[in-house]
């Protein structure tokens, strides 16, 4: 079957893809998981021109990853949040520094400390059944009958 | 900092994205993972062009994500199967798939058994200290003091 589009694979992961996979998009995600919330502080952490920026802004406010929020009134001004979509994003900025620690930086430019445990942390992937640490050759995969041929339907934002 | 390409910022994430963030990378891998190999079986399943398919499979065989091995002498043939470093992106994969089935999709294409256990399983991020589930709101980022001007040396390939 042949797509032009990510959005039009019924597949989760090019489902994500097709909110999260422009480029910068997952370092402005990321920024925000860093408390930045502030249009000009994106724009001078990460370096980008205007138009990128607020490309970017306005589709994670579209897609509910980012809520635009008033924060004065004179002058007016907003800054954007993340949502609980948002920041249900966490895992996947996880796994992607994650590899890229291991793989392509001498050392990682960021630790991280559970607040609940008190201890620095490398979150890792557990089956949550039996939480057990997930090797992928100990999974099976077991598609739809029809997943390959499926358009999907449009849901949520 | 202004940075053009991703591969210039001393990010872990944004070295992971310069890896695979170009459009059907990931799902290549995906198909990887799901146990195709041969090149005209990535090409029926992603129904993407050969041109485009060449090109990101050069790449993950060029940064070690993909080993190009030959299975047939005559006519001479190669299969792309995953690395140890192909293995490791498994938690992206996961990560974005589990996000596409909870907001993106009204059912998910594809479950998952985790034949360790022998239970239907939906992988999920704990910390490797204390073993409980990460809730991004418990987790304190401590970045590299120089973490975001420096210049990434080049690791791996």
């Amino acid at each position: 079957m042949r797509h032009d589009e990510l959005d039009e694979v019924y597949c989760s992961v090019a489902q994500t893809w097709a909110v999260i996979g422009e480029r910068w998009t997952m370092l402005l995600i990321r920024e925000a998981f860093l408390g930045v919330r502030r249009y000009e502080d994106f724009r001078r952490r990460l370096g980008v021109s205007r138009n990128l920026l607020s490309d970017r802004l306005r589709v994670l406010v579209e897609q509910d990853v980012l809520e635009r929020r008033l924060y004065c009134e004179h002058p007016e001004r907003h800054e954007y949040r993340l949502t609980e979509k948002g920041l249900a994003l966490y895992p996947i900025l996880v796994a992607l520094g994650a590899w890229g620690d291991r793989y392509k930086v001498s050392e990682p430019p960021i630790t991280y400390t559970h607040t609940a445990c008190g201890l620095e942390c490398h979150p890792w992937l557990t089956c949550d059944r039996c939480g057990e640490p997930v090797d992928p050759r100990q999974i099976v995969a077991h598609p739809a009958p029809d997943a390959f041929e499926r358009v999907p339907e449009k849901v949520g934002r």
